[in-house]
């Protein structure tokens, strides 16, 4: 690219209409001038050749991807991140760049819109191999196509009458092996104790040894009956993830089954899928999070969790769940958070998404997402913590409802615990409680 | 996990029916005993908890992963790779891992298939945050339910009546911008110059600027106007990229008006929206690569690229267009020919898929590309090599056919582009020419 060519590629903000643009802000490390590669990335991403041999035309105008910001943050870096080679035509820099990308190049559509920014151009770009995405922001104009969420945290909500607390999740343990008798006695159970949704594992599938159609009757007819036995309302979450082929089909079998909300894995499935699912869906739909790690685990390269967040919002999800707060989980608090707000801030006309961050819960870190949240508008989903409770399911499941008790009235789960035989037998098995700040 | 627990997650593979298993080869780096380490990872991808609380029961030996093959390569290291912190509960290992998964868990389904073998249990397993799934190896019984590609090399060369070199490409540019009438012309210019395949830019969707079918209608004609004066057969592919409700309804669209390929970028859109666009088809199905290089750069974390290859051949992929050679691109050669080893190596009953190595080709690099992979089978990707050549694209097309000519002789593409005016303006706007070992 000659050098009087760059300009085509930076715009000011305030000379373009935003509502024809996406912005997003990635980290970027590059070799050589670094406005070079700035519309180097720019062009790769958008119309890396604007004009044809022989015509006097310029496609950038209305094409081009545009910076709107470059800041540099370091010069003259020693080498890529991460081990990473490339030939390096001068100095390595690092970079944050807002670019403005004309949604108008690929119109209201999930997989267009990932190819064209987190996709060849963006992690091909010339002399530019650390590459992450970090953040995206949709104008309305373009969510106005986008469903969102049927339901959102206010329609879950309602469903299940639960206003003032988090909603509590349990993973149905263990996941994978159990026929659909055994598994529907442990869902009863954990109902009866006081969990509002017991959910399939997101690798429990439509297996011979446990058929969805099968497990959503038995759990369908054990949620009916812990609803009437404790006058709540409470939700079955069956996994329909499977090849998209199947998943209208099985929605329809579940619901009819008795299955009150689904559970797809949204990456492996794919996002576009679920979109189309949403449409169909009479119940909420809830993601898990397989394959986001591996975009987004490294500080420097990638895809950040939270653009994950966001496209699944706008797939449709009513529930997101995304890796919580504890070293187990190799999130930091600030990401956790992050995904928490992706979720739940105003975005256009889409409902908000309920939160659920996981992992490795347990009624003695309850207090600990609470208080670092600071709101009720989150899910807990235990796993071990309800189903692998030393006095059962049932018990697991009031250990969490215990220990909220204890923290709505803001007095010591280590305290209170001597009064309830449940929590105190959690924090046996699966303690120390955590610290505030642990 | 009690150290008596670590035993039901490993295994001699004599004592299995390996054909019950899919293996998977990882690399992982881990604090405390690897064996350990290893253990619960075999545990996160399958049966976390294997037996109820108050239960004598096992189900590890028909649903736990298990470690065949555990190597450690380092150990005591200072910290985990790539600036990642995690609880270090003991000294930090670097280990390979071969792990039998039974693939009865979930059944001959693409998206369970990744939340088991890429999703949670693998990047969320204890002290072990960096991971990479390096390879993945099938047996026929699970394939045996796959359908693969329709067509295959074979099946794409006897359209093209094209036996003995390599298929050439050519991705018409400017990518994005051109209405249908302009962005033709292009192609039946360039077919005419010689090229097999005239293909739309994977970022180009059914845009209102350049509609699908308008575009496939224009080029449909250009294509049989095409055949006609060379009398040779060319394929028009046209990016069906799209949200995946309407991929059948465009596959329908784009070959009636005359496309007789279509490009799909496959993780955008998702591997199982291919499987069900398999199932339909009526012409060949090509791969785009976005969203695989942010998995797929960096040693020791995120998934090996010819996983997806792998997988891009399971949806059923007839042309697979990967990464190829040079520096620009940030793939190493050696993952280059590993890649098209995936794509042509025996799979089952599977039927090979073409590669197509790309990046920043023209004539110049063709030589290169095919001495490094040593056979024909394969097809050569251009973009501006061929739409920006400064004589316009019949000739940017006649100078891949000229430099084929001359490598297929044995002769110096050097010295004979002194007889070829199109291959000597190529290797002036382009050149110099990549030494081989370049």
């Amino acid at each position: 690219m000659k050098a009087t060519d760059w300009d085509g590629f930076f715009a000011d903000a305030r000379t373009l209409d935003l509502e024809d643009y996406i912005l997003l802000d990635y980290f970027l490390e590059c070799a050589g001038d670094p406005r070079l590669a700035a519309a180097h990335f720019c062009a790769e991403q958008s119309t890396a050749q604007w004009r044809r041999v022989g015509h006097d035309e310029d496609l950038r105008p209305r094409f081009g991807a545009r910076v709107l910001d470059l800041e540099v943050i370091a010069s003259d870096l020693p080498a890529f991140s991460y081990g990473v080679e490339a030939q390096t035509p001068g100095p390595i820099s690092a970079c944050r760049l807002r670019i403005a990308h004309p949604h108008g190049n690929f119109g209201a559509r999930i997989p267009n819109l990932l190819s064209a920014v987190c996709g060849e151009g963006v992690f091909f770009a010339p002399n530019a191999p650390i590459v992450k995405l970090l953040d995206i922001h949709f104008p309305e104009r373009w969510l106005a196509h986008f469903q969102g969420p049927r339901f959102g945290v206010a329609g879950l909500r309602e469903r299940l009458q639960v206003y003032d607390r988090p909603i509590f999740f349990g993973v149905i343990k263990p996941n994978l092996g159990l026929p659909p008798e055994a598994f529907s006695e442990l869902g009863y159970e954990a109902w009866l104790g006081g969990l509002d949704i017991a959910k399939d594992d997101e690798m429990l599938a439509d297996v011979d040894w446990c058929p969805l159609e099968r497990r959503a009757a038995l759990l369908g007819a054990a949620r009916r009956r812990a609803e009437a036995e404790t006058g709540r309302p409470k939700i079955y979450l069956a996994n329909i993830t499977d090849e998209v082929a199947n998943l209208a089909d099985l929605h329809d079998r579940a619901v009819a089954q008795g299955a009150n909300a689904l559970l797809v894995n949204a990456m492996p499935t794919g996002l576009s899928a679920v979109r189309q699912l949403r449409a169909h869906t009479q119940v909420p739909l809830m993601a898990h999070f397989p394959m986001i790690a591996p975009f987004s685990r490294l500080e420097r390269f990638g895809i950040h969790s939270r653009v994950f967040t966001k496209l699944q919002r706008l797939a449709g999800f009513d529930v997101i769940i995304m890796p919580g707060f504890g070293a187990r989980m190799f999130t930091s608090d600030q990401e956790v958070r992050e995904n928490v707000e992706a979720c739940l801030a105003p975005m256009g006309h889409l409902k908000p998404s309920l939160p659920v961050p996981g992992g490795s819960d347990w009624a003695g870190t309850l207090e600990r997402v609470h208080q670092r949240l600071g709101t009720v508008d989150f899910g807990f989903v235990p796993g071990r913590g309800v189903f692998g409770h030393p006095m059962g399911p049932r018990a697991g499941a009031t250990s969490i409802c215990q220990a909220w008790e204890v923290i709505a009235n803001a007095r010591s789960v280590q305290a209170e615990a001597e009064h309830c035989p449940e929590l105190r037998a959690a924090i046996e098995a699966f303690g120390p409680l955590p610290g505030a700040g642990a």
